[in-house]
């Protein structure tokens, strides 16, 4: 199973008018963590997808337990729990020093590029 | 239980480089037709919040079923399934004609100003 | 000389921590207006887009003269204001009502799919 | 006249259907980039706000030169360029490696919480 972790400063944009990092944002740091944890592994996803292995989100579920404030430095935990022949799951976990924020799945599809499911590359099933 | 219906037109900001409606922005739709849910009850959450009653989401879950285009004119179905004392769970269906793209659900918690649980206002809890 | 007027409601996730629309998504409001006049003309970005005839900003002006809050109903007014044989160049106002909050210009070239200037086609320099 | 710079890796959710970054996200990277200025400074914005003392962007300019791709690396460049009693002019470059993508520049306004310009405080002024 591998495992990433990513640093994110909460940026003044993503920000509401509650003075909170929205909550939609939380899905675009699980996409960052994801595509570092890839790097970190010696893959880039755009190689992936460019080679025409395109990973969609079918599923998603996201716990908000305590907000998260402009400018903090968050860490995101990545985990890559399950792999199937055609799918990717991760977990999530949302911390500032401590605290956890927030925790998350994932069920990534591996599609082609007119969104049929196909096999995911031997080089993402091999390593979890 | 009430039931709301808005359309919205997918931006060319929210696609992705794979010419998709970008995930994230799902939730974005999700609360613009939670918002416009109460504005058809004659309130607005803007009220609700510079009344001190503050709704933040406490979970949330996403199944994506088919892609959403750039230039999609998509319905974004949502119901207030269920209301506690402190929370609202809404379901939502995004549909593009008769094609169900994606379905979801959340939880809303009720705080205060200092991010502390309050009941909801009655007008929330009475005419679900 | 085209001139087309959208209506755009600010979301709660276009807000910020002072409580506003932020500054970037102004431009996001000034490309669906400029999709909209496209669409009042008989054509689509989209379809423009599919024949390979993509318009990138190449410069952008915007001047903020008082602020959008969360909920705002604005009227977006674009005017196509001139056209040579490789760029568009546009106008904006952004109202609430009466007032004035924003004004900008941009510039779009006509790329090719490998970013190569080409010429616009007839149909968008004929009707300016 | 003070300096800074910043990396940012081009998110995936700030892409569009052109597999480029989307024009409005440059903003965005401004004003992170603004905000690790002040904090190489040894202030943060988000305390500068606390203390009553708003930022906002009353103009801005952008030259889009050559496009960023997902998954680059780009350098913003920042300078103070010019600060008044009420206002901070900045001046931005994007970079990657030697190629300059993208210039920009901006103008702040320093307004408290009701709107009304002020003077910006001793500690922004002095250091330019």
């Amino acid at each position: 199973m591998s495992v990433g972790e990513i640093m994110v400063r909460v940026r003044y944009a993503e920000t509401d008018r509650m003075g909170l990092l929205h909550h939609a944002n939380y899905l675009v740091y699980f996409e960052q963590a994801r595509t570092e944890l890839l790097r970190s592994k010696g893959m880039t996803y755009k190689d992936l997808e460019d080679e025409g292995h395109l990973l969609v989100v079918a599923k998603l579920e996201i716990r908000y337990r305590s907000p998260a404030y402009y400018d903090d430095l968050l860490l995101i935990r990545t985990k890559q729990v399950r792999t199937t022949n055609v799918q990717i799951e991760h977990t999530y976990e949302v911390l500032r020093g401590d605290v956890l924020l927030a925790e998350g799945s994932s069920t990534l599809a591996c599609v082609d590029r007119d969104g049929q499911l196909q096999r995911l590359p031997d080089k993402l099933t091999e390593d979890t």
